[in-house]
């Protein structure tokens, strides 16, 4: 294990935050720390606890220019049994190996320490840079979600906050860091369907209506359906059930109802009301009694190539010498919610292998790497 | 409400079997009132108590002639919410409208007091009479079946008991006393198919086997197979999913197996291992990783027309002037298990569409036309 004093400030910051158990939504002061930082080279802070959420935002520099903002959540997820982890979780060593061990690693402590640390740099190195830094912390991204990154959003918008450039620091790398940064992300549309029947006995079939087999070739044809195409930047949109039931639980009751969780990740070839009218007609075609609530997690977004991608992949290439691979693939994140702001969003961040797993670590060297990507991305946009 | 001194003896009986609440599978000292009676008439009487089920045989008579058994259960099914009954369900009133109320009036303890009471006055009348008049009755018809009748039916297989006929009290009519009767029964063979995928992510549906996806096509071949034509005795064979569950609750999360419980009601067109290849053919069809657990109720059976039904039919005729239907539609009662001794096996009863409800009643005088339909029968089998 390396003495701390030997540890780089980037290693210093992300042991100290990591050691702080903000599981989902406790903050534990990370942000705090973060703001104590920030607030010694010149940021103004702002402080947004909204509900039982602790979220911040804080900003260097001047309206004019253009603003480029780090995105990021303090939050953890819960760390599963603790027996399990060859290290305490909360403990954050580095090991034999060089990697960064404890829960929030990758996931994203690592990366917050690296942002704060480059802006701390680039705002010595640069005190009259034009535009402006901005961070948007949130320590609701790994639960509900709704008083984070989402509710602080629209506090921007309602006072017409312009926002052109967001980096969220979400472990976006696969095998190496920088192989792969996340330009977008499919949007998410989950529904539940009911289809009703007739409930009866299963020696009298002719008296019921069995909604299994009225339904049974339909959720054929749902799940045999091709969506689109997807494009350059997405994968063809996908349908899946998630959970499928009915029936009383006795064997001798035909049941009067079947309920079914489905979920599409779909990309911009499509739109939610299409998805909508297309499972309707399904539906309808196999003459079903049915019903649908639909729940809208995210819309599509995209960031096509440009001023933001370009300084990443350029700082990406300049520190690792990789070619670095823009992705839409992968779960929602809170880029959705900063994407309705008009803003390019792009997600870099560590190694993602050991993410919600016992034992979640990374590369320690990567961080000081990050945060030399995040340093010069900040150079080319804002020096 | 009439007084007891003047309802029949045959309503007096059910009355009194009524009043004891014998909810599956304790007999509340019903058979013993029921032995009491035929033990005074010259039965010959058998408990069999089996593990925790009360059932008895008894017999009058001699082995040289034909044996004509009365088959029945004394245990009733719960009575359900009582507040929602008319009348306390174990009180045993006849109402305003000459409808005896209790839990068990059609199913089946009127049947009882009318094989009772028919029987008394048979040996009475025909104190020589040929062959052998017998009891078997239960205490377990309703519940797990398993040290009930099935269980005395292996008791007198293993003495070399014969039993050429059986009337089985079970409620057989549908709108008026003796308009149907059962001849036979399909047969039940349950299952639970499993179908295997693999978990995953649903943002990562490539890495994941969905087996709600897989399984669909399959299930909706099997919902609309056509398994036989059935004959002239028997409907066609039907099949039903009454259970489907897949699914981990979570909406991200391909589930890894799916279970689905289906039972077929089969007639005599089909076979167990027929049924079984059939089912299997198709799941192998769609290339499913698939297992079934089958469990076989009871195999069907048939009393084709012969001595049994006609003597029924003419009985039935003479005391209600009603042409009988012969049928095999419904679901199991344990005729099955009687069957397998060779006997030709036909339930009649008293109007069915009560049963298993709150408020179960019949007409009352149709209680004192049921014992002498049986008194018929006994005379024209074995006077």
């Amino acid at each position: 294990m390396t003495a701390p004093a030997e540890l780089s400030p980037t290693l210093q910051l992300a042991c100290d935050l990591i050691r702080r158990p903000s599981v989902t939504p406790v903050d534990a002061d990370c942000q705090a720390q973060m703001m104590n930082r920030l607030g010694a080279v010149g940021f103004q802070l702002e402080p947004m606890r909204i509900e039982d959420v602790d979220n911040f935002w804080a900003s260097h520099g001047n309206q004019d220019g253009p603003v480029l903002c780090f995105a990021g959540h303090t939050d953890v997820v819960p760390t599963g049994p603790v027996q399990q982890w060859q290290h305490e979780p909360f403990e954050a060593l580095i090991d034999a190996d060089g990697m960064l061990c404890g829960r929030g690693a990758a996931d994203m402590k690592g990366s917050l320490a690296s942002m704060v640390v480059a802006s701390e740099r680039f705002v010595r190195d640069y005190p009259d840079h034009r535009g402006k830094v901005a961070f948007l912390i949130t320590s609701d991204e790994e639960g509900p979600a709704h008083h984070g990154t989402k509710a602080v959003v629209e506090r921007l918008k309602a006072r017409n906050e312009r926002l052109d450039w967001c980096i969220v620091g979400e472990p976006s790398s696969t095998t190496l860091l920088g192989d792969v940064v996340k330009n977008g992300r499919r949007g998410s549309l989950g529904a539940k369907l009911t289809v009703r029947g007739k409930q009866g006995h299963v020696a009298y079939p002719h008296l019921a209506r069995n909604p299994i087999h009225l339904a049974a070739p339909a959720l054929a044809e749902l799940a045999a359906e091709h969506w689109d195409e997807g494009n350059a930047f997405f994968p063809p949109t996908s349908f899946q059930i998630s959970n499928l039931n009915s029936g009383t639980g006795a064997t001798n009751v035909v049941p009067g109802e079947l309920t079914a969780l489905f979920n599409f990740r779909f990309s911009t070839e499509s739109t939610v009301e299409g998805l909508q009218q297309r499972v309707a007609a399904i539906l309808d075609k196999h003459q079903l009694d049915w019903s649908v609530d639909w729940a809208l997690s995210g819309l599509p977004f995209l960031t096509e190539p440009g001023e933001l991608l370009d300084a990443v992949s350029a700082s990406i290439k300049a520190v690792t010498d990789r070619d670095t691979q823009p992705s839409t693939s992968g779960g929602t994140s809170d880029g959705r919610f900063i994407a309705t702001m008009g803003t390019q969003v792009v997600e870099l961040g560590p190694v993602n292998a050991t993410i919600h797993q016992v034992d979640e670590r990374i590369l320690a060297s990567d961080l000081d790497l990050l945060t030399e990507i995040y340093y010069q991305t900040l150079v080319r946009l804002l020096a």
